[in-house]
């Protein structure tokens, strides 16, 4: 395989994307494996598709929540469960994620974000948990909160966003190899399977 | 844990159970778990819920389709993708399931319809499928499909459904120890760890 990367397509306002996020740098360092995050506005894809998940499916909520405690425990990581869902500003979160990512902390951001979310009960995208988010990660909120206001910020969302939408994406999180998407926190391995040998093999 | 076996629920309509139908034999030779076959109708839980899982969702059914070649190959099960799909009988290929239970053949009946739907393409539920699968493990199809539209059997089917339902089952395949729920095949792994472990680990 020519790619030496794993692209990580992800919205902030997903609960499963969670188990993605607060994993990815362990397994860059143990497997030496290189992610790019793409933070994208996944409800503009679920509104093409008429599908918002969970919504109005408290049987398939309940069930998530359970699911995601089970599998959190598994790999050792905090969960106060349910974290606020769904989530009314996904989108601002998204902003400042994709302002992140140019600017070289926005990994650290939408990790500190999940933990206020996942662990605090702080919803993602609104306050308290933006401008603490950022603090956490020593930055200053009102500078990055205009920029990602701001018109240049709603162009790299929309144009990430449509680079999924290419990509035949419709959930979070998503992992792509090339053009091979892998959609699903429990899909990790199959992505790392490709990623090293251009198939799907038990790890 | 004192429950020493998983109940597999499962409908015939559903595609990714193929996955689970067509490998859970070697799991209990290889592992020494018991699986307990529970066909329900998945149809009738869903209608309650206003959902039907990728009917009108063409970029989910596409990549439903990669995602179940990729892991059949990792299984090194046979599969020509598309299949069929959405089933129009799945109710009685379930009927005929229940029947077979009841009988003793049913495992034998769903690995035949499934390996006809999957690797031949002929859809379940239907003809030639369901007299050519009871065929196969020397079953009369005459005298089945009339046990199978009988209303013994009906009410099985229904009854089933009501104790998926309780369960809080909403999608197939679904393994259960006890009343902990693992939706999907790829949570096996997850409901086997649960009966061994009381907890979800890592394989």
């Amino acid at each position: 395989m020519t790619e030496a990367r794993i692209d990580f397509w992800f919205t902030m306002g997903s609960t499963y994307s969670y188990l993605s996020v607060m994993r990815l740098a362990d397994i860059e360092r143990a497997r030496g494996i290189k992610f790019r995050w793409r933070p994208f506005h996944l409800l503009l894809i679920l509104q093409d598709m008429k599908h918002v998940p969970f919504a109005d499916k408290p049987t398939k909520s309940h069930y998530m929540w359970r699911d995601i405690e089970r599998r959190a425990a598994m790999y050792g990581l905090p969960v106060k469960v349910p974290a606020p869902y769904p989530v009314k500003q996904s989108v601002t979160a998204n902003l400042v994620a994709i302002v992140g990512m140019r600017e070289g902390w926005g990994v650290d951001f939408v990790r500190a974000a999940y933990r206020r979310w996942f662990q605090q009960g702080e919803e993602t995208g609104s306050e308290p948990n933006l401008s603490s988010s950022l603090r956490d990660i020593g930055q200053d909120p009102a500078r990055i909160l205009a920029l990602a206001s701001g018109e240049e910020a709603n162009k790299l969302l929309l144009s990430a966003t449509d680079a999924a939408r290419q990509l035949g994406i419709f959930g979070s999180p998503t992992f792509a190899v090339g053009k091979e998407i892998f959609w699903g926190d429990d899909r990790l391995d199959d992505a790392i399977s490709w990623l090293q040998h251009g198939s799907v093999r038990r790890q």
